[in-house]
């Protein structure tokens, strides 16, 4: 059964992919990997410019428990991102100012949670981001054993220990650990892409031109019309 | 039907009443004009100090496709606000930074819109503001066709082009564009009446006085106590 | 009955004490009486740092009816902070510039109300802190009576007329006028106990050996694996 | 403006369409007049088999206040149905046995309000069907103006008094009045086709065969596999 | 502190009075104590046709842990009815088949728990009727200690043990025990008043003349018209 | 990429395990694999008295567009039970009465949706049982290629093709198919020591007996008073 155990030294992606891949922003990695990965929207950050990339150390919690967030940390390294998901829906707080100085010690990106977070104020003052479904003051207790490193599902996707986990103020996105290379190229792709566009719209042309779109609206039959109709 | 219809050149309130309505507060043009007018509280400004009015462009999106956004940046000038409803509830991203720079180039004030949004780091970055149901990473197609300058309906409000909109901290409120002058008079005393009044708190005065409440709280049966009832 | 009544001079904590206390966080005070007092994690503050502490002043209004809180205001001295609770959910905006302005000149620190505000752009200007539900354009009337200073239940907490009430980033939590004493010397306590934890996880130790809890672990059957299981 | 009007004598669509278009179900109608005129599906009916349709006779209310439903019964004649939306958002039961009682001696088929209702075991035993928000013990006072027979917005639909409401199972759609006859055409026509249709699926042919939809899914590049990939 | 207490033996209202009670509907009840004591509306009943009165024995349980209603089961005799309420919110289902069993042999009326419940096939089949806040399957442990008859905070009322708790389909209103007789008392003026209304609406009245209401209208300034204005 | 793929063929567990596991209840289930696989409490089924069980067929839907669940029907056989999860969050109504018609054709026992469905009063007809977010009238276009038999997260789980899926009034459970036999086998464990302790609570024993909690809570520190604390 999943209870009650931790995975150790799981394989991570190249440091340099994984730090490439933060740099690009979550609604495009989420574009270039076939619109797949997007976590939940209702996962907020929990203050404004918070920003984080890194490879997931996944933690599988009872409701209103965060025992096993403790025992994380011992597992987390330098680049490591925690993503921590309750085995039943909770929103206490799990998470605070004291773990976070503990994951800070060791080089920890961010959190991202399926639940709530508290000391909020302090977590913003250690600049350390937390991606969270609410604030909350209600604390937790630490009686029920959990996994560390295991898959679990989190905010409706499924991320495994190794995956990469990218966070910004649009939501979250994974990659899976195998794929981190290959989407990393599809991002790169795109924002070239981009750029070429926002440089036409900035002169003033529309997309309609830039991108051909006309003919295939009249096609499908769009009318222009110089009044409404009744 | 009301498929696949662009209604263009449509009237636009007088710039300068526009204008100055976008000085007043969503909550002063609510109260102004009767209490009617204000969308429904879910749509929040995406950034803190976003603000914006202009007159309502509108667009009738199917759920989770874009398309006619396209299309109705052709039909933005100067001074315009989009309004976007989908024709089925949705909150994918219909919306980011490309679409914002292109709007941008014309001269359009920002955007309310009944979905989801994204890019919203490079959105404040750019100084376009946008109020939205949800930011979400999750984006759309381009299959549909939908409407631009047909009436929609927009978080609980009709809106018809060429109405004035206006969005602040507060909220989003329609004004019916011919009524905008007079909205526009009743918003100007509203505030000349509020600036007497907030002059006289500030001295200390209670409203009770200010506002001879008194009386009619005795008649209606208010009863003072020195201490509470068991 | 509950209808129309008005408690005068309602006894409050010290004013020290209640002062001490407004300088712990929400979730440290809520800890130090027990896990008791937070009030429903919905109320949210309406800009990023606001931070209150004060006796507690109680409204019971009606649905959109923000009559009493004119009453009210003549109750509040320097010190008092404002919980308004209706008697059936509301999300109406029922507190704005004219309100706070009247408040802050009496000394009052702030408000606490499971409905809606609105100005928020000008309570920020005022530095006047407010904890709501929602934001919301839509006024109130004044046409119905309801209490001051008799008990109410304020998102999930009853609260008592001199309760102590605080209020910050991570929500807001009551302590009962008489506990106030009890509850700072706990708080304090905490904070020192925490401040040992955290200069340990600065240094790089873990909670699992500063707060020994690795026997527990084991005991209850954690499993450590070096490959995840099949 | 819009407050304190109560208009006369509205205009109905033809009593016999009316009755046919109640025959058809609401998502047949729904898709019958080109996906357009549902209302939000948060609004369900009170009790299971639940089923109307009527004339639309609309009434705007303040929040927590029902007095221009009871102004509203005047105007209701046989086959008429009551829509009830709040000006500002409201969860309060506004309706509960006695109105029912009222409009069911004048002929009314049930009632489609954005807000909450009570007495739901009553109403079941009346045979009195409603469509609503939810259910609330939380009544309304009687103090404040509105409208009846003017456009309203209810839950995301703009209904005009007169216009056609459909309710059953699956939710509520309006047909506005002068298209009643040409959507009952086309719902006609629907149900034949799917009559079709449904004689073929229940002899199992499926309908990838029955609408042809094999070669645009090879087209798309839809690909078949005897294997999950890795 | 309130953790880890049993209160036993509380004073109840006299049974008769709780039994007519609980033949009233939760909405005359609300409105026969000047509209109080309803519980929040996102409590529903289990399944169609539940309905209940008893004496409220309290239990106040942490987040996903029942293990106090096991202990309260205790304290139950015929003619009580059980009101859970969650330290800290929880939608975990805390009660199933097992426990109703064992309340049913006592003589118990009913549940209503500000939290989840399960097997509610099994629920309904024993006729032990539940308002719940959700339906859920995901259970709950039995480690940390709770309350048994002190006060606790439900759904957003405060209850009592030994306070009249009645539910119905409309939802959960509390009665304070020493009010018990009088709001009874209430009432039953209440339903008398209500059937003479009752019977002339059945008869074709309007409100509008049984109430007087016309002349109220017509000062406030009512508008009939003949046409919809422009 | 997971974009327009079917898979043929999957594996299913034996069908009287199957069946067994299905005449268990989902609470039950969940239990007896360690409380795990339940889906989340927001599926619920269509109407009262739905109970199904079956090996999942998985379909992965673009936001409100069912074009792949035409495509899924010919991959279902007697037994199995379609489950259809959305790729990006959809409450459109993907599912009526002539794809239940032409999967009641094959054999299929239901369907579980984390999106919404329609036709309800239909579905009950034909008593072909769903799970689902909502009911909507909101249809669904079919342009945009999904996949079918590959793993999809659902409500929160993550389901693989050929998995054992229950659903009942209490919820949604999926069991791994290569463990359906073991669950079973601790399901009948379960209810048999079910039985035991529900004779015993028939005959008015306490659970605090039955399972001798009584030491442990008083180690605890539980305690007994005769009055309520001041």
């Amino acid at each position: 059964v999943d209870v009650g155990v931790v995975v150790r030294d799981v394989p991570r992606a190249d440091a340099e992919v994984v730090d490439a891949l933060a740099r690009h922003s979550v609604s495009t990695i989420h574009e270039a990997q076939g619109r797949t990965g997007a976590l939940a929207a209702y996962l907020r950050p929990i203050y404004p410019g918070a920003r984080a990339g890194g490879s997931a150390i996944t933690v599988g919690v009872p409701p209103a428990d965060n025992w096993m967030i403790h025992v994380a940390v011992e597992q987390c390294r330098e680049g490591d991102l925690l993503v921590v998901a309750p085995t039943s829906p909770s929103e206490a707080g799990y998470f605070g100012e004291l773990l976070a100085t503990a994951l800070k010690a060791r080089g920890v990106r961010g959190l991202v949670i399926d639940a709530g977070c508290r000391d909020v104020a302090e977590l913003e003052g250690l600049e350390f981001p937390v991606w969270s479904k609410c604030v909350s003051p209600f604390g937790t207790v630490k009686e029920t054993l959990g996994t560390v490193n295991l898959p679990v599902v989190c905010a409706g996707q499924r991320i495994q220990a190794g995956d990469v986990v990218v966070a910004d103020a649009d939501g979250v996105v994974v990659v899976p650990r195998r794929r981190a290379a290959d989407v990393l190229a599809a991002c790169v792709a795109r924002e070239e892409k981009e750029a070429v566009s926002r440089g036409r719209y900035e002169a003033g042309e529309l997309s309609l031109d830039v991108h051909g779109m006309r003919e295939e609206l009249a096609q499908q039959g769009l009318v222009y019309l110089d009044r409404a109709p009744e």
